[in-house]
C-alpha cells in the first residue's frame, strides 16, 4: 500500500504517478543522496567533496560496499584483494580484439567487452549467490572496467594494450593503461580526485537501470551493461567533451560575449550548464574549478571567464531558469589537462559510476523482490474479433 | 503532481510507493495489457490468444509497430522490408566466433552478440533520430535476434553458422538456422504460436528495462542489451525447460502423485506453476496445451496427467495460493516437440519477446522524458566531518 495517505484503492486499480517517476522515492537507501536546493551530495554520511578531497577511490569504494571507511588494516587488505582482479582473464584478452575491429564509440565498446566478461567469467545470477560472493562478482567488475576500457582504446588505434600495474593507485595505473606511461601524480591526483566525484549521484537512470535488473536476479555484469547501455543516453550521461567544445567555439576573449549571446537568444543550450537536480551550483563543478587551478592547465583561466560571462548572461537572459555550472564544464578541462583524449571522458566518467552501480545493485539484491511497475491501457477496448487474414 | 488524490507535498518531499513499483502506473500504454484477474491479455485490442491461432508473427509485428494489423498489401511490403534484415553484417559474422570461444549461455551470448551488433551497424541514438529511423533500426534489432541466437548456437558446437532464409516464416527461419533443415510444417506452425503468445505481456521487469534505457535517449540496441540482462533473472524469465525437468524428474505415471506430493509438502516449487500476475490458468498455457495436444509427441499424455494431479494437489495441500498452470509448462513440450534443445528455450522466448521491447522502447522515445526516480536515504544523517586517513 503507498504511504501517501492516498484513499484506499480499488482491486486491481493502479497507484498513477508522475510521468519519469519524478519525485517518486522507489526504495530506501544508505548509500547516498542528492540534495539539490543545497548543492550538496553525500555518500554514505559524507560530503562527497570532502572524500574527494581528502580519500583515494579505494577509501571510497571500501565505504560504499563495507558502509565505512577502511582503516590501515582494511586497506592493506581491500588493495591486496581489488588490484589482482584488473587482470583480464586470458579468454576475454582473446576476444578484445574481434570486438575492436568492429570500431565500436568507446562505450558501446565497454558495454559489449563487459557483456563478454561476465559471461566467459561465468558470473552467476545474484538470486544463487550469498553476500559475499555478490560482492566479490561486484568487484572484479568494477576492477576489469577500466582495463577494458584502456584496453579497447589502444586496440582501437591498433596498438597492443598495457596490461594493469598492481602497485599503482586506482587512476595512475587507469592512465599508464591508456598510455603506456606512468603519470605525473598531480596528474593522477586531479583524475582520482574527479573519479571519487562521480561515483555516485543518487537515483539517475543508468543506477535505476542497474537496480531494476538487479531486482530480477541477474548477474552483476548484466546490471552493469544495461547501466552502461544507459548512461550512453543524451539524456544522461551528459558530455564533458561538450564543455570543451564551446571553449572551442569560442576561441578568443573578445568572442565571449558575441557567441554567448547568439547562442542563447537562439535558443541553443550553452554545454556545461543546468542540471535536473541541482538548483543551485553542482558541488563538483566546486570541486573541479579548484582542481583545474591548481593544476595550471593552459585553458582554465579562459574557462573562468568564459564561465562567468554565461552565468551574467543566462541570469539576464534566462533569469527564470536558475541555471549554474554543473559536473561537464571543468570536468573537460581537469580530463585534458590530464592528457585524457576527448572521447574517453565518458568512458572515464564510467570508470568510476560502475562502483555506485555495484554498490546499488548490492543493496537492491539484499532486497530480493523484483521490481515490477504498470502501466495503464489508453488504446482501444479489446477484445475486438481478430478480421480474417486478407 | 500524482494523481491518487494525495495531499499536496511539501517540496523535496518524496512521493512513497509500495516496493518493486508493484500496481504503480509508471506510464500510459496503447500497447496491451495483462488482465490477471480474468486470464486474459491483449495486444492493442486484440486478444493475444485469437492473434497466435489466426495470424503469423509478421502480423503482429505489425500491429505492434504500427498499431494495426496489416492487409495483403501492407504485408507483402512488410515481409519484403523484415526479411532481409535478419542477413548480419560482414563485421558481425566476423566477429561472432571470438564471442562463442568464450562459451558463454545463450541468453548471455545473446547480450554480447547484440551489443556488438549494435555498435557495429553504428547505431544512433533514439534522441537523435525521426520515428522513421527509430522504427527501421527496431526492426532490424528484432530481425537479428533469431540470426544471432541461431549463429552462437552453432558456433558453440563448432558448426557453421546458417544463413538466414527470405522465404521462409519467421519461426520456419528460425528453426532452418539451428539445424541446417527445413523443418516441417507442423513444427513451423506451433513454434509460429508459441512466438507470438509470448511478443508482449504488460510491464515486466525486462520491459521496463527497456524503457528505462530508452528514455535516456540511448540507442535501441541499448535498450535491448538491458532487456535481455534483465530477463536472465531467474525471478524474470522463468525457464521452460524446468518444467520438463519436472516431467523427467517424476519418470513415469505411476510416481506422479508421491512424487509431487513430498515436493509440494516439503516446500519446494514446482516448476510451471503459479504466476506474479494470474489469478486464473494462464492464457497461454491453454494455447499451448491444444498445441501439444495437436503435436501429439510422446509427451503430451504424461504432461496432461502430470498437469491435472498437481492442481489437485495444490488445491488440497495450498490452497490459500491459487496456483495455475503457467506458460513454461507447456511451452517446454511444445519446444522439445519441434526439436529444439533445452538450452535454447529460454532464448527462443526472447526471439519474440524482442518485437515487444521494440514497440514498447518506440513508444518511450516518443514520451522524450527521462526516467529517473529517487530514493529515500534511510542512513545516518550527513555531514559527517571526514575521518583522517590512517
Amino acid at each position: 500500500m503507498p504511504s501517501t495517505g492516498s484513499p484506499p484503492r480499488q482491486p486491481g486499480e493502479p497507484i498513477v504517478v508522475p510521468p519519469g517517476l519524478s519525485g517518486v522515492a522507489v526504495t530506501d537507501t544508505t548509500i547516498g543522496d542528492v540534495r539539490g536546493q543545497e548543492g550538496f551530495y553525500h555518500y554514505r554520511q559524507y560530503s562527497a567533496v570532502e572524500l574527494a578531497e581528502q580519500r583515494t577511490v579505494e577509501d571510497v569504494w571500501h565505504l560504499l560496499f563495507e558502509g565505512e571507511l577502511p582503516d590501515a588494516q582494511q586497506r592493506a587488505e581491500f588493495v591486496r584483494q581489488v588490484r589482482p582482479m584488473r587482470h583480464l582473464s586470458r579468454g576475454v584478452r582473446t576476444a578484445l580484439p574481434a570486438i575492436a575491429r568492429t570500431r565500436p564509440a568507446p562505450l558501446d565498446g565497454l558495454r559489449t567487452a563487459l557483456s563478454l566478461s561476465g559471461a566467459a567469467d561465468g558470473l552467476r545470477p545474484l538470486w544463487d549467490l550469498d553476500e559475499p560472493a555478490r560482492r566479490a562478482d561486484a568487484l572484479r567488475i568494477c576492477a576489469q572496467v577500466p582495463t577494458l576500457l584502456a584496453a579497447q582504446h589502444r586496440l582501437g588505434k591498433d596498438l597492443e594494450p598495457v596490461p594493469p600495474r598492481d602497485d599503482l593507485s586506482y587512476a595512475a595505473n587507469y592512465l599508464f593503461m591508456l598510455t603506456g606511461e606512468e603519470p605525473s601524480e598531480q596528474h593522477a591526483w586531479a583524475i582520482e580526485r574527479y573519479l571519487i566525484s562521480t561515483i555516485d549521484h543518487g537515483f539517475n537512470a543508468s543506477t535505476f537501470t542497474a537496480r531494476v535488473i538487479a531486482s530480477t536476479g541477474a548477474d552483476v555484469a548484466a546490471c552493469v551493461v544495461g547501466a552502461v547501455g544507459a548512461l550512453s543516453g543524451p539524456l544522461h550521461g551528459g558530455a564533458p567533451s561538450r564543455a570543451l567544445d564551446l571553449l572551442d567555439a569560442i576561441g578568443t576573449p573578445e568572442r565571449i560575449d558575441s557567441y554567448l549571446r547568439e547562442q542563447i537568444t537562439s535558443g541553443e543550450r550553452i554545454m556545461g550548464f543546468g542540471h535536473a537536480v541541482y538548483r543551485t551550483e553542482d558541488p563538483r563543478s566546486r570541486l573541479l574549478r579548484e582542481t583545474a587551478h591548481q593544476l595550471g592547465g593552459q585553458r582554465v583561466d579562459f574557462a573562468v571567464e568564459v564561465e562567468a560571462r554565461v552565468l551574467d548572461l543566462l541570469a539576464e537572459l534566462k533569469p527564470e531558469r536558475g541555471l549554474y555550472t554543473n559536473v561537464e564544464f571543468y570536468a573537460g578541462v581537469v580530463m585534458e589537462d590530464c592528457g585524457l583524449p576527448r572521447e574517453m571522458f565518458t568512458p572515464t566518467f564510467a570508470s568510476s559510476r560502475v562502483i555506485g552501480w555495484c554498490a546499488h545493485i548490492l543493496e537492491q539484491a539484499r532486497e530480493r523482490k523484483i521490481i515490477r511497475p504498470g502501466a495503464r491501457y489508453v488504446g482501444p477496448p479489446p477484445p475486438q474479433p481478430v478480421p480474417a487474414s486478407a
